[in-house]
């Protein structure tokens, strides 16, 4: 079979299992470990860059992705999670995410490969903070680590910014409500998907649909379930209708789906139910990050995502608040 | 005895069971673990609401809390914990804050209930956060789950905002200074309890400090020293006049005095100190915050109590800080 | 010798073994251990504050770490860490830092005296918040305190702002650039070392330099390249000239070089390129910081350094970030 050729392949050559722990880097951003799916995801990103005439996103999604995977493989370290692309998937958000907002100056793509890789650094940072709480960083080390890039472009007069929101009060105004259609909403269920690498084109979120399902169907079942609900949930509070036909209210509900229905907790009835809820608060969570950067004039990136999957993963079973009756142990008063 | 009855009946129906642990909640967010001192606080808040012709705050409280602590009970949550109303107090603060600050529409009233469901979620992840550190989760989660609740009422066309500042830069206009009376002095100093609840009314505050006495002397004793202090303090270094007489100076000051003073420290001399200056401290904080909250249009909640209690309880007998003199452990260059 | 004598008097003599650990705090926040390092550099900030005629910076310093140490004292912190000055150089750093940006009035000088004493507790606090993680808190008590202080005096009419840049959205108008020439060079190369104490001052950096080399040269050498790196990668990104003139696109690369380059990682050449990068990053952060505090008016003080300290130092041999295919541990629908 192709599969076991491949996987021979990249055991014997350090070229081929460098291409695969890349790959399987791209499909990590959905929460797979699948090098075909890493394939179609990068080929859909650039369908899309091709089609919006904006090829700089997928150039530089392929250049984080490298960028990224090779400064773990200089940092030493662990080998399991660097074949399975856990130090990838971060990068690639880099790449793709400062082509989209940043002028495509040769000065940028220096300061790409510089946060590229500082993005395997905040990964291993972000590891060390949340191990102890038993949920995964996921994308936070690329919110964090560009949100510091983007906001230094407006403080950097030779890093200058393309296409970000100025900074703005945020204010009662409101754009023109949503006008669904068949078409329209289509559109939208796939900008939902496509949205998650910062790319708005419907072929692009079909594609992304299909790599993650010939990973896992169920992965990609709750990526639909995702997306419907950011969409019937930001309709429902009056969302900006502009925003949610770009698919900007829906692809961190996709990421939440997908990783609290599908990934992070047994498959069950009471898990779906949870899930929803987790996705339905995503859709707050992501107006309320478009208030709160809004004086700011950065994007939330997924950070609604991270947010809300950290609310409903930190619960665990038998955590109880401490009781407000006792005091709490070895103050610093309790020493005389 | 009544109390000796009521606690038979909390143990063999189960609706009464319910409402015990539910008033035992409304206790919880003054530290206290006792179904009468909830039940003069609801009743206390339903006084407020009637007298500012707004019951939809008192209504929502109600709403809040049962919906919490219903959530706790669908999540199998800690028993033990549940039976003191720990879970149910976010939500009683997350049901009267959105109808003070949101306009009062059937959808409104969907999203708190939500939100007052994310709050027991929130809770829980606090917790975890928290607990290696040795410090309650308190009024956290509270504060985070209505922060974006509020903050997504910016962004939402169909869940207007009723009673917020706007968003502004924070500048150096400041409003009216204080002129202090006899009478103003009790009415701040009750106010300045009644404001825990997010209710500004003299009787109101009068209640809540005989409902805790009712359960803890101690405690009741310390929400007026706190009171005291909050309006000495804030009038000290010249805040605004107008939300000192309003009690918006003081609540946080209450919350940290009691916290501090007579919860979570076995009381001493020394304590006490200790406690006056966190109070005093979380005035500055309490103005801090409605400077850094000012540009977001969103109130600081409790949250100047909360990261000042965070201050002054999270320090430990033995700890040192690391020295800095030898290399720190097992960093990611130690391995070659 | 001179040493020696010192030594025996400080065992002896309880008002000298407190100057002891007040001029070691002193030299703490270089990372060193040593008084007459401490003494140096307060006799430089005394240069700095007479040259400028503003003595109150100073004044200031010697109170806040005053205070700061007394207060360890006080809370029967550890006396180890205690004589090595641990508790004393966030305390400098606030005394530093408010008579720097607010109006010099009786009452500031109890505001200040107060957030001294806050400091030492909130040196407690970070302390144990990353005893787990296996990084320094370092200056971040400084940094937490001294925000609070300084958003509060926007709120508080008796605590008037004296020279703070008014909050004001981020904007894409950038100061004039920066005009090299060799003696602006020497010039911005020592203020990047002196604005580590919110002095701009030549020859106060040159002395802080003579001050670390007597205690570490490899400190000193560190010292002079994050000074360097500072320069030449805020003029490479276009940073303001103006600030970069005054030194403060370079306090916080100073920090980081001589953290991760010198105390908290051994030496090897792998260091001391991870500590450039770790350098350049600070650059970058310094940017985006001063971009994300501009609407609240409020300066970064060294949080770049405490942060990308962090991002570098938080990475550990052996993490792994989890696997995304299985379910995490304990999840709170576990328990059915």
């Amino acid at each position: 079979m192709a599969s076991r050729a491949w996987d021979d392949l990249t055991g014997r050559n350090p070229l081929v299992g460098f291409i695969d722990l890349s790959l399987r880097g791209a499909s990590q951003v959905f929460f797979q470990n699948n090098a075909l799916t890493g394939f179609i995801i990068l080929a859909a990103i650039f369908w899309g860059g091709h089609a919006s005439g904006n090829l700089g996103v997928a150039y530089g999604a392929v250049v984080g992705l490298v960028v990224a995977s090779f400064t773990a493989i200089l940092l030493n370290s662990d080998r399991n999670a660097l074949k399975q692309g856990l130090f990838g998937f971060n990068g690639v958000l880099v790449g793709a995410a400062l082509p989209t907002f940043l002028a495509h100056r040769p000065l940028m793509w220096a300061y790409l490969i510089l946060g590229a890789a500082v993005s395997t650094v905040a990964t291993l940072a972000v590891t060390n903070v949340v191990k102890n709480w038993g949920v995964p960083g996921s994308t936070a080390p690329f919110v964090f680590t560009t949100w510091l890039l983007l906001l230094a472009a407006y403080s950097l007069a030779k890093i200058p910014v393309a296409s970000m929101a100025p900074p703005t009060l945020p204010g009662a105004k409101f754009a023109a409500e949503l006008h669904l259609s068949g078409s329209t909403l289509g559109s939208i269920l796939a900008k939902n998907v496509s949205q998650v690498y910062l790319v708005e084109n419907v072929v692009t979120g079909v594609l992304f649909v299909v790599a993650i399902a010939v990973s896992s169907l169920r992965s990609a079942a709750f990526a639909l379930v995702g997306s419907m609900v950011g969409l019937l949930v930001a309709a429902l509070f009056g969302a900006s209708g502009v925003a949610i036909n770009a698919g900007l209210y829906g692809f961190s509900a996709v990421l939440t789906a997908i990783a609290v229905g599908a990934v992070f907790n047994p498959p069950s009835f009471r898990v779906t139910i949870y899930a929803i809820v987790a996705t339905v608060f995503t859709v707050i969570v992501q107006a309320a990050l478009n208030t709160a950067m809004s004086p700011l004039g950065i994007p939330t990136l997924t950070f609604p995502y991270v947010l809300t999957m950290w609310f409903f993963l930190l619960p665990k079973a038998d955590l109880a608040p401490p009781s407000h009756h006792q005091a709490i142990a070895n103050g610093v008063l309790s020493r005389e």
